[in-house]
């Protein structure tokens, strides 16, 4: 199932490094893209990655500290200049309107596009984005300034009369209506077939959070249960966790814990600080608390699929 | 003499390409750092060229179209991360300040250190910058919005007596300055040493121009007559001379008639058009119309000397 995946495109945290730019990520379900923040630098990094950058419709910023959305004015001129004509649709704290607004004017650009705010709630969960398959929800985060973070949620897809009983039974569309209602089939001889016989069950849906800047704090997990795919900041050592408090990010320990108690399937950490430019260690620490995780690089692609997500 | 260099850290026009930063040039001066312009990812080129962020005092801005001024805010942010608490200069278009504030307020960042906003004439060439060895100028150019070219002038150096003849005549302190004030030498027997003979002349003094983007206009190269390093933009080829007119902007054809008319002894040109992902036509253009042209890439060097500079 390559049909859902996120893509890294930065894994630093405050400053680039030059091997790390700073944080975005690119969710691709179904072939539509949406982008998780867009720090400086984002739109080289999607052309690095091949994107075609105008099926990204949908921008979700999770705060407003300048790592995750720098890039965000130049990502935005660039469009413009290839031409979109496409409204874009930005979720975010909405004072980013002003910013992009500024840099526009003073840059004398006219945007041949809107650009549709939505604002985030940094109180409760929220439904913030809906289409046929897919749901996304925002969460509030700990972080010194309001933040949130998003978790992309396949909907459930309802079963299928399976193709063989179809032509076995010459089924009526009537009968494939009662049998997709949870009906069983009665067939002429008066023999019952049971309904689960006759249909497809589908693939349990899928899910990716993410989980941006933030403390740890008791109900975190609560906000993306049995998670697929759980990505979350991991900015220090367990060393450094008074730093961390008084940062508001999360140590190696704290990542570990979220990730028992959300009961994810899979983890990926990134965020790192600057001051690991070897993350060997840090590796070693997480993974001696949490064998399953992965820490990330730049343009690594994790599917998201039923069983565990394999990069 | 290699204590006189320009570092090209972007070489794109609007909008990056997987191999091209947008623009930005490091002048290293006497090992001091002056970064004119600072597109979008100039902090990551910064970083992987290995240089200190801590020695760039001086930040020229040309004009405020996204491409040349959207890295500011990252790399002010990362200085002060990195604990700068000397003033930072920033020359430019005085709207700048604004961008910055809004970007800093939003973030809820608090600047460890200063920065002086330096506002450009648009009008007329002026000196912006002098220090005891080097003379900084802007110089209008005619594009969109308001922009300026800048002159990195060395200053000339006063003559030297040689060691030889302190040695050989054991010159006192009032013969010296006597020498350097440029007379001649009366020794104990009568005999008259040409004042030629005694001093070393310096080097004559090196300059570099960096021309932003701008139309071609007749009085032009008068900003940079006989300059040792030349770089202009040089947007499109001819057949887009209608294009380049328009968005104010210069083809091969402009760039060499400039080159020429100023005498400049080196000329290095960038900021082409995203269309040319080769530029091997471009090159063979502008070279068959001013044979000593070199078309800049990411983080080549040039060394600005009194012969021709050498990459």
């Amino acid at each position: 199932m390559e049909n859902f995946s996120v893509t890294i495109l930065g894994s630093s945290s405050a400053s680039p490094t030059s091997q790390r730019n700073t944080t975005s990520q690119l969710v691709n379900f179904f072939d539509r893209l949406y982008l998780i923040d867009c720090g400086e630098g984002t739109q080289t990094q999607l052309r690095r990655n091949h994107t075609r950058l105008s099926k990204i419709n949908h921008i979700f910023i999770s705060h407003l500290h300048g790592d995750h959305f720098f890039g965000l004015a130049g990502l935005i001129s660039s469009l413009n200049l290839f031409g979109r004509n496409r409204p874009l649709h930005i979720y975010s704290d909405p004072r980013i309107k002003q910013v992009i607004d500024i840099q526009l004017e003073i840059s004398e650009t006219v945007l041949l596009f809107e650009i549709e705010y939505h604002p985030l709630n940094f109180r409760q969960k929220e439904l913030i984005f809906e289409d046929k398959k897919l749901e996304i929800f925002s969460f509030p985060l700990e972080h010194r300034v309001p933040t949130c973070g998003f978790l992309f949620q396949e909907k459930p897809s309802a079963p299928n009369v399976n193709k063989k009983s179809i032509s076995k039974y010459d089924l009526s569309v009537d009968q494939i209506k009662s049998i997709l209602a949870g009906k069983d089939l009665l067939v002429g001889n008066g023999e019952k077939i049971a309904n689960s016989e006759l249909v497809i069950q589908p693939n349990p849906p899928r899910s990716y959070a993410f989980c941006s800047d933030t403390k740890y704090f008791d109900s975190l997990y609560q906000n993306f249960e049995h998670v697929n795919l759980l990505y979350t900041e991991c900015t220090f050592m367990n060393d450094l966790q008074e730093v961390a408090h008084q940062k508001f990010h999360m140590t190696t320990q704290d990542v570990a814990q979220l990730a028992v108690e959300s009961a994810a399937k899979k983890l990926i950490v990134g965020h790192f600080s600057a001051r690991y430019r070897d993350t060997t260690l840090l590796q070693s620490e997480i993974q001696s608390l949490y064998p399953q995780t992965i820490l990330v690089n730049d343009f690594d692609t994790f599917f998201i699929n039923n069983s565990e997500p394999d990069s």
